[in-house]
């Protein structure tokens, strides 16, 4: 005999950046199969723009995000929320920090990618890695992805992608077409070039380009892949 | 003297529908005038979709909504929501309500429509009102909107607008092209031949179409105006 169990009610971390949030909710939303409303899931978002910068804190030029995030976390489990989401790359250098300061599980974005491009791409041997320097130099997603060759931009063209990402005319400021998607184009192009044989957009802003037609590889989104983990782990089996 | 206030957090109260929510909470974003992510607002959402169908509740087919809703309104209140957006237009029936059980302000997505109509279109004699049944049974926008003829679909016009919105392949299900899509814009049609000078899309779900292009007068989209309202009211005078 099966059992309908209630589903799980959903938490999701956000502000980092909250475009990114409010797109990674839009996903979920959208892959979740529902004819009606009552069939949707629920969902918490706690919205917060006051987590420092995660590729500042790294890189030791800014303040910690952990007690904020910490704190977001506390909040999204008291207004009820039973597994947590976040949609930014980054942040999971802090992962063990933020998982053990709460009782509910996190889902890790960066190890459901590293399982996705496992099972999705078994036979790759080079991949590309576009992300954050702070996700860079914390080797995120070195540590998770194995037996692949991770393929990461030179200097140079990683001071474009951060631009791409932080800049003045940047994703984080609302430019979403002109230099940063031609930058982006550009940098992936290059990689491909080295023998990328999938593209890891490593960093939750990247994914809000629309670029996949121009690109002769595969495009992986993290946020896209944990958006359906998310769904998944929610769902109650009937 | 100037003093730089905190920004108010925002609670969405979600889930009717989801979609809808997710592309007010996006549209709420992306209006936020923001260079990095610490410029933007913190956004609650409680998406919950287990508030029942408005418009059932409303012809007396459904149970109530009010107690769900209440009851989401102080989970947003418990998590820090200083004032409240309610994307959906049909719930505004119950607002009294609804702003009776909480001490913190609703914002009435129907009024602040009205004014808006009132100062953008000052001189408009007809306007079109597309919305669900629940909605027009109750006169919302009827009784906001002073001065200006509210013309609506006759009754075989509005059973197309409900299967748009409600129908299997309706928008609540996820279709937002073909024949939804189709429908609503000979509705529209209808009315500008009958002299609208505007239509408000008086149900949110409604503004997930991509129809403006096709349509011969302003389409007015009460959740875009409540998404400005809520930006406004929230980010504190420097």
């Amino acid at each position: 005999m099966t059992v309908k169990t209630r589903d799980k009610t959903i938490g999701i971390l956000g502000g980092m950046g909250s475009k990114a949030t409010a797109h990674f909710f839009l996903k979920v939303v959208k892959n979740t199969p529902a004819r009606k409303d009552q069939d949707h899931l629920r969902i918490i978002v706690d919205n917060n723009p006051h987590i420092p910068d995660r590729t500042e804190a790294i890189l030791g030029i800014g303040e910690s995000p952990v007690k904020e995030a910490q704190r977001t976390i506390r909040n999204l489990e008291n207004a009820g929320a039973e597994i947590i989401a976040i949609p930014c790359n980054t942040i999971h250098y802090f992962y063990s920090e933020l998982q053990n300061s709460t009782e509910i599980p996190i889902l890790n974005m960066i190890s459901e990618t590293a399982s996705y491009i496992s099972n999705r791409f078994p036979n790759i041997k080079k991949i590309g890695l576009l992300a954050t320097t702070g996700t860079l130099k914390t080797r995120l997603y070195h540590n998770e992805i194995k037996g692949v060759e991770i393929l990461t931009p030179d200097e140079d063209l990683q001071k474009r992608v951060m631009n791409s990402i932080y800049g003045e005319q940047g994703i984080k400021a609302g430019y979403i077409s002109g230099k940063p998607r031609s930058d982006i184009l550009e940098v992936i192009e290059v990689l491909v070039s080295q023998g990328a044989e999938a593209i890891i957009l490593g960093c939750s802003e990247l994914s809000l380009l629309s670029i996949q037609k121009e690109v002769p590889v595969a495009l992986i989104h993290p946020s896209h892949v944990l958006a359906d983990v998310v769904i998944k782990t929610a769902r109650s089996e009937i």
